[in-house]
């Protein structure tokens, strides 16, 4: 065991990757809620980390290859099943006639998909890739890194009115805002979607359909809070689109960690006994039960601290109904979106003289006005974090 | 279990990942030897699978992070640990004074520095990427499948005369042909030098000296055979090209598996733990010297298939004293090269022919009288490949 000192505050660190805040934050440690590691539902991976143990012996798993025959060659089939078991319980998209494309993490296939659809267009110039404003913060630089002849960022969706042919980011729920996305591009020119459903999933929303696009991407670290394994997944219509990706995570990273996929399954897996054998089981010990529960008492005591502050206003989320929960419920978005109130004019800034860390609305395609918030980060930080922005003064 | 059909052969697949070749080939099923599987060592790893077996708890390596005290954030501190103590072991690579950057697999780190070398010099051009022929069969797709303003793939290094900035990939020992070497590029034009050392471990060749070049990397697949984990590193001694790679690994797959890094970190102390404890266990016991052995055993049973043959001439290598096994060796590539003796001018169709599927030299770069040929798949379609190529009789 190590003390380091991590964002600012003192950590106990263990070997087995746990990391403990201490439980005083001394005045001067700055609440870093500024990145989106979504530690907050290792609580309930504590209260269930024997069922969830995997074992792995040294001659397992060594090959490249995970199942020849699958078109996606580098993926397990306990881990397609798991993916699908899963969707087909939670009913958040429609897995049947797609093809499901696995990658390391869904960055490495949101580049696989740039690829994938601008390469099996033929032209002169880039195709425009665009989303709404406030987007993703890290669309543009994992769009443009390599200065792609294919494919280049040209930004808020909403603004686009070129003729020319475009690709459209639709993150819904939406990251920074937490808001419920369709595509807006108007313009009259050929353009092709990627869904990006990080947040659909019954914690952080209310599971109103079954989505149902040509192109669609997960990640099971949003999901279940697991992002140190890198596991994400596609499904895709097109089987011409899946193989193009398939192409370029061979040769990106010639597939997608087998221990990781054996891990996703396992704990997978476990989340859906949990709901199988219901009633022999408490509620708390379901995952989306429990993680959504988490989320809500969060939002409560979160928007207590914003009213007290009186310097920043709040997106408002509609009620709906959950398919899924079966019941009425609000939305409890991974990042809350503040707004500055009138004469203020940097949201980043006043919030880091509170000793607050967070990402401004410049990095998401708007002003500074704007800040986000991660929701899913420690007890510990985000107790803190409630703390200092009620205790906010206008200046 | 599962009886599927893998490359053209009958296995038994294992729900751990084992597939194990039925015992007898068909005459009409091919042997498959085009690509690097390398699971020739799963017979060392099945006899140390207990004291190799990792356990991962449900709660732990969850967060994105592996050390946030290391410039390579997403590293954890074991894995770091283990390929430090294995390079020092083995003798290598000098370690010190580099920056150690992690990527999945090194397919991933070589993006990474083709980004991280060519965008820290503006250019209006695309530096251009150069290999001696025969060089690696994926070095020009991965170049350019972007199609990068950045960089772009040129073709072969001994041929390359223009006054613009290059960068030439060195693989040494080479893939496919197994010659040790040099960077051969004398046009006087600024270059830079990527030194891939997938091959540089003592079961190939003798470690004749410690390599000690700015930019070198090294991967997990191809020292130990487990290619499934998709674990690669690099050493870098200019600290603003390892942050660049960085960069690019978090905007490509935001950090490597931790499951991953945690099984490489396990398997790579055994193997370090078998040395230190050397007089207490048998020599057998040992990975370099079983996988070593291995491979000459296949080497001298391949030559003798080959001069039977009267179709093929092999490379010659040159004999070395190894520093790591303190003897005089040869080498023993995992790759075989085969050129075709006068007459015959395609290698790759003549094998087909009968029945053994090659790589043949159109994709390194060089004629069709030459084809790669896998030293390490399994032993069954390893021992059809020798009989099938003894009995090869020119037409």
């Amino acid at each position: 065991m190590v003390v380091s000192t991590i964002s600012g505050s003192s950590h106990l660190s263990y070997s087995n990757g746990t990391t403990i805040p201490l439980s005083t934050f001394s005045s001067n440690s700055f609440v870093n809620v500024e990145k989106g590691d979504p530690v907050a539902f290792r609580s309930y991976w504590e209260k269930m980390r024997e069922e969830c143990t995997i074992e792995i012996k040294g001659d397992e798993w060594m090959s490249y290859f995970g199942d020849t025959n699958n078109l996606c060659w580098y993926m397990v089939p306990q881990m397609r099943d798991a993916i699908l078991r899963l969707h087909n319980m939670v009913g958040n998209a429609v897995t049947k006639d797609k093809f499901l494309v696995l990658g390391t993490g869904s960055s490495q296939l949101y580049q696989a998909l740039l690829y994938a659809l601008s390469s099996l267009e033929p032209s002169d110039r880039p195709i425009n890739v665009v989303a709404a404003a406030p987007y993703y913060s890290e669309y543009k630089d994992a769009t443009d890194i390599l200065q792609s002849r294919l494919f280049q960022w040209t930004g808020d969706a909403a603004l686009y009115d070129k003729g020319e042919p475009y690709m459209e980011v639709v993150t819904s729920p939406n990251n920074p805002d937490g808001t419920l996305r369709v595509p807006v591009v108007n313009s009259g020119a050929k353009g092709k979607v990627i869904y990006d459903l990080a947040y659909y999933w019954p914690q952080y929303t209310p599971i109103i359909y079954e989505a149902d696009n040509d192109v669609m991407l997960f990640t099971f670290s949003k999901c279940t809070g697991h992002a140190g394994s890198r596991i994400g997944w596609a499904f895709v219509k097109d089987i011409e689109v899946a193989k193009k990706m398939i192409r370029f995570v061979h040769l990106n990273s010639i597939g997608v960690s087998k221990e990781s996929q054996i891990r996703a399954a396992k704990i997978i897996g476990v989340i859906c006994d949990g709901y199988q054998n219901l009633k022999s089981i408490e509620s708390d010990r379901l995952f989306f039960y429990y993680s959504k529960r988490l989320m809500k008492e969060r939002w409560e005591k979160f928007k207590g601290a914003v009213e007290q502050s009186k310097v920043f206003t709040l997106t408002k989320y509609p009620t709906s109904y959950c398919h899924f929960n079966k019941d009425l419920s609000e939305q409890y978005p991974a990042f809350a979106w503040l707004k500055c109130v009138e004469g203020i004019e940097d949201g980043e800034s006043y919030l880091e003289k509170l000793k607050i860390r967070t990402r401004g609305g410049k990095r998401f395609g708007v002003d500074t006005k704007y800040v986000r918030i991660s929701m899913i980060g420690t007890d510990d930080e985000f107790i803190k974090l409630c703390t200092r922005l009620s205790n906010a003064k206008r200046e």
